[in-house]
């Protein structure tokens, strides 16, 4: 008789529209992986788990910390909403867990700096921030035929995310809590740029910024300027050695979720998603041929969401490297803290070559 | 604390190519059921499943009958080689258990007909014949909007299963047992135009065969000839009150798998994968725009599978009625041994509304 | 100063749709042809060439005979009813006249023949039946590719001619002398095939039809069946020596033309218009991605149409071959009318390698 | 008998690339105009012209001011080097005559100054940039369905211009007279976006420039760097009243030509050229799916060259108003020319709502 399969106990923190996926995934779609906790403080998600949870013998805590106490449990994914993604991972790297943490890690750069110096204390633990598009399969074809040198070097990233409008208007709120368009749209296409363009040290050296400056619009959403926030955002990156990324954010796509990507080398360029669909139907009807597009980023991005919870799994149960390094994701935040400054004061904004903002370019100049 | 789930015991037959999936999809990736036997009389394959099924609780089987016996089994899936797929399946039904079996049930009529037989004196247990292609997102999109009408009434369906040229010459030799090309690809193409042709009565009246033909070619594996197959066939279905459907298949398509079908309604046409890629990467290089494109029908149609696997087992669980019925599936083995027919003797065939063949036009048109 | 271009003298005759295109197109955009003469019986389209054609120095003519006498006139392109096509031909032969003469030929293989030998009859004049879809240029583009052999040997072919659907019913009435669907609409394919097909002998063997099957409905427009026509046929073409085309023609498709090829090879696929546009836009609105396909034969050959004219002005001028045999222009509309017979007998068709019909497979088969 | 056509004399001044072109539109695809003469300084441009032009009957000049005495001549096409445009244009504006310059008028501002000054002191000559773009159907067709309100307001505008890799690197040397790559590729970009921004007031109302910013790197050539210029560039214009437009433009891109254009407004999208091809060819061979893209701008704008020509023949024939207005090039210009500034000098650069340029953002903010 064969020996039986080991599987990583892990929790899911957060039952909301993400968490709930999370969960999911982790119960019914991670092999290796047993769901056997859920922490969340709401009672219309407590109910939605008590139906969909506990009758696969997940148990639910409305109190973080006893979460942290279920026996044997050894990971917890934490999906709250932003602001908790750093006291609630903080806390679990504490308590001897690993974590995966929705992105991003915090829309403060010294509280990012908390979680990695926390990480840092606890070697052991796995820490992965989540960025699903590192895992989606067309990205990693991507990412695979940049390594082959095919493209030459990768030089221009151009990245957009662009969600569908939700004329509810929900995310005016959010606003005040999401860092901005930059922070919490756009972080997905700087972290994509950081992914290309440290292809070459295959991730082991970040490219440096230069200088960022960003643009925006209330074009559907006015209410959004109280937040320093737009519904629709230009953003262009510069690194040092000669490396441009420029990206593109909108609240007001009305078929559905497009992000798309081009990475630009000296030989070729890679194309992510410029032709959207929603699968591989076509009506040719009397109005024309049409075709779908995906309605959110879930439906966009389902599937590397699951690959993003295998490879966490693994990565765990084998004791490997996890695939995104936390260094990366923080100075995805600081990127994007930086474009969302850029956007509200109106300037150009500088940086030398350690990271340090100066405060104009005859300064960063003078570091070259 | 909530009631624990129930989930269906089900086993697998066979542990070939499509065999070992369906024991993935089972186990890992259909959360309301729980795989708990195989069977398979191959030591190669018995090896596989010692490190990939016993460890999660499997338990294997090299006699069939003693698989049939395994405490508390309630369904199997069958996906033995082709001439197994009826002694199986009767054998299961006769067990007392539920039964998913790969296509084609047979390719000989006459034991298609012992199945329904079967089946037919085991009214509670569920038998299904796997046409992944139904659990197709883009086809159930498809067939959605069939049946809404905006295409109108559907009249012409166009479709074709192509596969990748495998020089190993691999299917030359399996030809002998296949049923031929018509039957072992372009029974799924069959299958649709039944799907869609009965779409009006919502699967309740299947389309009358007027007659068919089939033409074919040996392009690249002339030794098929002595199996009365070719490696390129053409065949039209006609049918009674003004519906045809006409089909390709080919063994030599260079890039890969490339199956795809147009339904032509009166007012409109659905077009699924005329467009065929992989994923979203293009790659712009010197020598142009490229992409690639599955290679395999697997790669296609995987999240078919594990979807047929789905909603076999929420039928089961739910006591519903499955969603191919099996006198459609036969109907299609008649459709195809009638084509593969038509290519060996080079002649149309004809049939009358009762489904019988006639030797003349004139005898086919005596019973309008 | 150089010597003064030689403008070949053209005139036409008709002025229908196509022929007021042609008309055009020799006048505007052909440099090296200058059209000094036209000829229409139409009161109508006498009224139109007084506006259109006359101010730029075009002679109008209400009867053929004197049109040939127009002084100094080379050539004449033939663009009247399908009816009249062969009888002009002749004619303009007869006189001396180069002759440039819209497809079909005839729908009458007889009076195609009586072309055909007056042509041979006076070798010195250029003959030519314009079938358009050779000047395209991505046909072009993929006759060349498949000339160089990337796509091994052309085996299979599928084509078909799509209209959008004209509810004013024009084409029921038409169809008494159009030959019917396989005639009018499917003589391109046809023609496709026979030069795909011969590509091997760059034109000079043209392949040996075996068999012809056709099938067809009328889904739309019952009153087609009255003579004998359909508004979708469904067509199969067997040749010797192992290739197969296979045909579609609809005058039913709502969103406008859609003509399509793909010539398939033992190498490799060509696909022409898989994927119908009318341009490069797209619009993306909440009802999700839309594009518009061209609206009618002409929106999607308009340039062949040009290029075809060019061709046929070079071929007169430098005394050269003209790019289409008028063998190969008969055959196709032997082809065409053996797929009509085959739909309106309900018989499979079958000819000998000299191309005899043979009532029997058994006789055809002797002859192998 | 009807009345002659009336045509317009019109000479073509440069007969390089461009001009060799445009002199070959109005000579053969411009049915209402009549090339009489054409002016080229250069020795090999004159020998083309003798073989090409003059057997046509065009008269062949090499002195600019000879030409502009042709007896008759109506209209002069100015396609010379670009620091000619504004001097011959102003030359035959003197001298009477309509004009259609080339894009840029300039690249100095100044200059493109006194050519609008010489057109505004001769209100009865036609005086049009040709920025071709304006003039293809697909472009058109996008404007058209913009000013259906279809997409909402136009917000956001991206637009690239990209050539393909030129290794002989002959655009090095060019770029110390092209006024970079914003002023030389880009420019068709502003255009648009000046096109669309405008499309509210039917192009009487200019969108106003708030703020530039630019970035380049030398990816390939680094020689670019002597002349202040870049081999990608990427720019963003922010407007004021809510627009933005950002562009990228690039001299490597391997496969061809790709020039594409989103039109972003509050209800929906408009894309151009997302999916670039040069035709409906599509190869399936055993390397994937593979299609060719425009070799360069001319394969990809030819027929949009040919219309411009037309229209503005239309034009002054009609005494219509042509199709662009000339504050709308400069404008063009203007812009080209800070966002090269502002790549040069690294900084941000603001505008005031009358256009003159403010030193800081608080400056450009007291005028709101």
């Amino acid at each position: 008789m064969s020996k039986p399969v080991r599987k990583l106990k892990i929790a899911v923190s957060g039952l909301g529209r993400m968490g709930a996926r999370h969960a999911n995934h982790f119960l019914h779609r991670t092999p290796k992986a047993e769901l056997v906790a859920a922490f969340t403080p709401d009672q219309k998600e407590v109910a939605w788990a008590r139906e969909h949870l506990e009758p696969w013998g997940v148990k639910i805590y409305t109190d973080f910390d006893e979460l942290l106490k279920h026996e044997g449990l050894e990971a917890v994914c934490v999906a709250t909403v932003t602001t908790a993604h750093a006291p609630q991972t903080i806390k679990a790297i504490e308590a001897g867990l690993h974590v995966l943490c929705e992105k991003p890690l915090s829309t403060e750069l010294a509280i990012c700096q908390q979680v990695l110096e926390t990480a840092a204390r606890h070697p052991k633990q796995k820490v992965m921030c989540g960025f699903s598009r590192r895992f989606d399969s067309s990205y990693v074809a991507a990412y695979t035929q940049a390594l082959t040198g095919s493209i030459g070097r990768p030089t221009i990233l151009r990245s957009q995310t662009c969600d569908k409008y939700d004329p509810s208007g929900f995310f005016v709120e959010y606003a005040q809590f999401s860092g901005g368009i930059f922070v919490d749209c756009n972080i997905h296409d700087i972290d994509l740029a950081l992914w290309f363009f440290s292809a070459e040290s295959k991730g082991k050296v970040l490219p440096k910024v230069k200088s960022v400056v960003a643009f925006g619009v209330t074009a559907l959403e006015p209410d959004l300027a109280k937040y320093g926030d737009v519904d629709n955002g230009v953003g262009v990156v510069e690194f040092y050695d000669g490396q441009i990324a420029y990206f593109y954010s909108s609240r007001m796509n009305p078929p559905g979720q497009h992000d798309m990507t081009e990475i630009i080398g000296t030989k070729g360029k890679l194309s992510v998603n410029a032709n959207p669909t929603v699968g591989l139907l076509e009506s040719h009807l009397s109005t024309g041929i049409h075709r779908d597009i995906p309605q959110n980023y879930y439906e966009r991005f389902e599937h590397a969401f699951v690959e993003e919870a295998r490879q966490f799994t693994d990565a765990v149960l084998e004791d490997k490297q996890v695939p995104i390094d936390l260094t990366s994701s923080m100075e995805a935040v600081r990127i994007g803290v930086a474009l969302q400054d850029s956007l509200r004061n109106e300037k150009k904004i500088f940086f030398d070559r350690d990271g340090k903002r100066v405060d104009e370019v005859g300064q960063a100049r003078a570091k070259l």
